[in-house]
């Protein structure tokens, strides 16, 4: 059985700011915890599973401090409707942000929904993207919520928030596309193998200061009379068609 | 005031029975009454807006009955977390299915999440695909949380849903393209202007007897180790690299 203030203090994680003060998030599920111990137990803290889940998953867990628990005392500390099998305390990135030379990043100025968040975290993970960049104003990346729908791509994407505007102009020599409404046709361009994707805000888009600091406008085009696409499939047409 | 027995009508269309009995769905916020009274007024049944809105659409609502209310009343009424100043009854489509031939048509195998769902239709709208069909076992498209996701893009596109092995078997002399994940790269493929895109369940994929009916079969290349991309991302993939 879980202590009492184990309990509160898994609970507690669902907040950003007692998840930045220890450092950790929550990942949950048999799917994603398995891909973040094989990407670098290290990085997994403790794990909490069903008898049956610790059961399969011994070889797995090795050195991993795990303990059993409970349905009623997963269901305790769980996030989801639904808790599934096991739930893990992650240690959050550390390092700084990678340069953007020789390589494909994805550099998200105020995505705000925490499913396009995730969403997008799965797509860089599935076009070979290994640095997604958030803007200070973006959703969190440790909330349940994305790290749920990265379905598991949170184990292998790099996710740093910096003043984006200032990264961006430290930046020369590496071209940085921004994704618009009225920019050149991304099924007409050639593929690249280095260069920053700009995704805007779900209603803004690209601020106009940032927006200035792009090379190259790119849109996909528009045969219907929809306004605009989910800042998620925009960012997999782009990959798609740039990678 | 709204009275109270149409307050519980409005509410109960909430659930699928209630919906279909009465033929109905509803619709909320300026964006998607908008778009559905500008598509075709004549389906738009009742509208329920505050008075600021109300006014500042008179001319758009023309002869559609409308009723001004209190925020207090929209919030009795509205499915939404914040409520959006406007709601509207809306008329179920009514007609068949039409013929795949001459059109791209997208065709969803058991899509189960509504967001989802409503993103796809944002997406065919988009790429002026006029027509979805839905599997029977799919998501209800009347789902407030399908209708929301749409982005008013419900207004153009139309959903139908049959028995989708049987609609195939019929469509003889049309393509049918299978988005899976061991098929022939999307990128390299010639634009088409007629055909059926088929996308499969979101953990699932396409049913081996579905399948079977497709003349092609299409996969977005992996370059990095994601499992798999969200079906509404794939779709809008597909669709970009196919029209």
């Amino acid at each position: 059985m879980l202590v009492k203030s184990k309990i509160k203090y898994i609970q507690s994680l669902g907040q950003k700011k007692f998840r930045d003060e220890a450092g950790v998030f929550i990942a949950e599920g048999p799917k994603i915890v398995q891909e973040l111990l094989k990407a670098d137990p290290s990085t997994v803290k403790e794990v909490y599973g069903v008898k049956e889940w610790i059961n399969e998953n011994k070889k797995l867990l090795g050195q991993t401090g795990n303990v059993e628990i409970s349905e009623t005392d997963l269901e305790k500390i769980s996030h989801l409707k639904t808790p599934n099998k096991v739930l893990a305390v992650v240690n959050q990135f550390s390092g700084g942000v990678i340069d953007a030379k020789d390589r494909i990043t994805l550099a998200l100025c105020d995505i705000q929904d925490p499913g396009n968040l995730g969403t997008i975290i799965r797509i860089a993970d599935w076009f070979g993207v290994g640095q997604v960049i958030c803007s200070e104003d973006s959703a969190d990346v440790y909330n349940p919520k994305v790290i749920q729908s990265t379905m598991g791509s949170i184990a292998r994407v790099k996710v740093f928030y910096t003043d984006i505007k200032k990264w961006l102009s430290d930046q020369r020599g590496t071209n940085i596309y921004a994704t618009v409404l009225d920019g050149e046709d991304i099924t007409q361009m050639k593929k690249i193998k280095q260069g920053i994707i700009l995704i805007g805000n779900e209603s803004k888009g690209i601020s106009p200061e940032i927006l200035q600091l792009a090379n190259d406008r790119v849109t996909i085009p528009n045969k219907g009379k929809a306004e605009s696409l989910n800042a998620a499939v925009a960012t997999g047409i782009v990959l798609s068609h740039l990678t």
